[in-house]
């Protein structure tokens, strides 16, 4: 193992394209929904055009000027404007609610429990997301994750890539932070992790946008691990 | 089962007492490091007087004299007073924070473990304890406790009963304060749990203070469910 990596107590994971399929997801349950109410849509559209509005809705809370919002209140105003755009006006409120609700049921990748459970013997494992509490419960008890703790952007009242996220998640689980690792398939999350002192581990999730030609896979020297998934994760950490 | 608990989607624990036997723990514990540094203490009246002056000291938060602690550092306080008073001086720092870190290992009661596998099936399971946030996700590896989610008192700097908690946990894990039960093994926290519009689960837990006739285990209507232990717990609420 990389002397860098021998403290390290704990990982805390990106959840959003790190550990779930969030486009496949959205446009699986997105393609029954319209069919049961016939709504016809792109649905591969749809969901990368809600995953858009994402990071500019949370950088309005990190500059301040929306007051803290959950991810699920962003998703839902975010899905309002969608569904105005496309003039989807066939869904009652409940409808709409649980469409929402689709990020709380999002799928894991193939490798993702069989490598966390591996992990989990030796280190603790943990979400860091910017998703809000409930929503990754719920998403733990709907695809079988098995966290030792979940750990949201909610409780720092602040959204990554801001500093206090990850200098509040080893605070919380009681370590330092370069004995913490953060697991992410996206460099921007890793940069500002390292830059508060924590160890990184870049995945590369070729399908997080589709075409793998979507997304920069490159691996990168200045993270401690470069990996393709869970399961080379936990090989490099020396987990059975 | 009873009407009123047709809606409880959550089930959040108090832990110390409740999920674990705080005071065999600390007892064994003891023992074994009294042999080893020879030691001659009455390890019983020991564990007693160290948790006797949790309350105390996690009173003093609570009305502003002492800003906010955890509870770890309130179990080092405390410790400190009762070496000192013992005229303990044959440890080490070092393992004066090993003893202190007992709190992070004490040992499941033998339902426990069991009784949370089955009411996890069907209900989210989380702790909500004034244990520090660290010390409980230690605790659940240390005694395989399959929580879906850690909650403490330290994600809101109140502690019970503070209402600050249980409210705080209904918003976090996303339910209304009546689709959230309260199991715990002391009146005190389930009446504060319900004044904030929980609902309540007493479990006796006989053997807290070592002999039962020093604890307080007559059930109460005001409860929604009293319980022998977490496997009635699981069978009144239709888990199998």
């Amino acid at each position: 193992m990389k002397a860098s990596l021998k403290e390290v107590k704990a990982l805390v994971f990106d959840v959003f394209g790190t550990v779930v399929d969030w486009r496949g997801s959205i446009i699986a349950e997105g393609r029954t929904l319209g069919r049961k109410k016939k709504i016809d849509l792109d649905w591969e559209a749809f969901a990368d055009a809600w995953r858009a509005g994402y990071a500019p809705a949370m950088d309005r809370v990190r500059r301040g000027e929306l007051p803290w919002a959950s991810i699920d209140v962003l998703h839902q105003m975010i899905l309002s404007e969608l569904l105005a755009k496309h003039r989807i006006e066939r869904l009652s409120e409940r409808e709409k609610d649980d469409l929402n609700r689709v990020w709380h049921r999002l799928k894991p990748w193939p490798d993702s429990v069989k490598g966390l459970a591996r992990l989990k013997k030796r280190y603790t494992v943990a979400t860091l997301s910017n998703g809000n509490m409930a929503l990754l419960v719920n998403m733990a008890k709907h695809g079988g994750l098995p966290w030792d703790c979940v750990l949201s952007a909610e409780l720092f009242h602040h959204y990554k890539p801001d500093r206090e996220v990850y200098l509040g998640a080893a605070r919380l689980l009681g370590v330092r932070p370069r004995e913490l690792l953060m697991v992410a398939a996206h460099k921007s999350d890793l940069d500002a992790a390292a830059a508060a002192g924590l160890r990184t581990a870049f995945v590369q999730r070729p399908k997080e946008f589709g075409d793998p030609a979507n997304k920069d896979l490159t691996p990168e020297k200045r993270f401690d691990l470069n990996v393709k998934d869970f399961g080379e994760l936990a090989a490099k950490l020396g987990c059975r």
